[in-house]
């Protein structure tokens, strides 16, 4: 078995609380439930389970930083600077990786990888990624049709279910009009196709 | 009053006898219904009539040709080669230009842009650009309702369909999860918030 100690230098206990406090109350609750969710898809497609609790519960720990600071981040440690023309919706993964790595001493790429991508995803999606990219889609208190029937998906095929939920994710964002992270518009194209025909309405 | 001979080799009856050679009759007919719309547009938005008519005319050149043959002239003529990742929808445009420059002495980069880029736009579109990629989705036999829709927007703001349209496109491609050609996205990117709200449903 491996512990947290193997990848940060926090338990499980002293890592909520940190959490706890860096965030608002339906927040941490959501990002408990992404945990619950993510470590399910983990039993199912293999994954460790202590990545996957780490991955989750970090992904969404910058999401309450101040856009000021969280421009100010981007700038000093290095990140694309293409995230600045965006939001905080977009910017919120790679600043959590940044936290993680920087304050919990968080050095595996692969975690890394996974909170820094969880929502727009990349080009090729490690088993992890694809976990906390779903989990976040699907945990139970997300309740919109797609959501429901990602739910589905994923129970039969993780990366079918990356291919539904970055082809939804377009089709609302679009709808609306939004400006799009090109990343998202790449990680439907190298996944949509991994969704079969038997899933069309 | 500039004339055909200013920018190709032919003059009109000739150039309308080669199309006619190079495509099934109901693609010349479309043709000539997208230099129909182009030129009332250009009317309207003070662009060159010549100018719209050759790019027009030429738009769709190419795409009666072989998937084998196009694969060919992509590697010989160095088009980008990421071109043979997508398939005649997407490569029949830069192939037209590629025909006009070394066929018809085309050599307006305005013009071989506004073919070129007929079918996914571009991130800085001049007004030609605009005018044959929105005549091409307007032309009257297109009957769809986003159709309907864009020649309603083409006829108040010009750059307001283009970004209705790229929108439109991407809709109906996301929604049967194809392959995007990565200009198309960057073309939505760019164009989108051109769309003002009084045209929301």
């Amino acid at each position: 078995m491996s512990s947290y100690y193997d990848y940060i230098n926090l338990d499980r206990p002293a890592l909520l609380a940190l959490l706890e406090e860096k965030m608002d109350k339906q927040r941490y609750e959501h990002v408990l439930r992404v945990e619950a969710t993510g470590l399910e898809l983990a039993r199912q497609y293999g994954e460790s389970q202590v990545k996957t609790s780490i991955a989750c519960l970090l992904h969404d720990a910058m999401k309450n930083e101040s856009d000021e600071s969280s421009r100010q981040t981007i700038i000093s440690t290095n990140l694309p600077l293409n995230l600045l023309d965006y939001g905080n919706a977009i910017w919120h993964g790679p600043l959590a990786a940044v936290f993680a790595n920087k304050q919990l001493d968080l050095s595996d790429e692969d975690i890394l990888n996974a909170i820094a991508n969880h929502t727009y995803g990349s080009d090729h999606m490690s088993v992890l990624e694809q976990i906390v990219f779903v989990a976040d889609y699907i945990e139970p208190e997300r309740d919109f049709p797609a959501a429901q029937k990602a739910r589905l998906i994923a129970r039969k095929n993780l990366l079918a279910a990356v291919g539904y939920i970055s082809q939804q994710t377009l089709l609302h964002l679009v709808g609306k009009r939004q400006r799009i992270y090109p990343q998202s518009f790449y990680t439907y194209n190298a996944y949509t196709t991994q969704l079969g025909e038997e899933w069309d309405d």
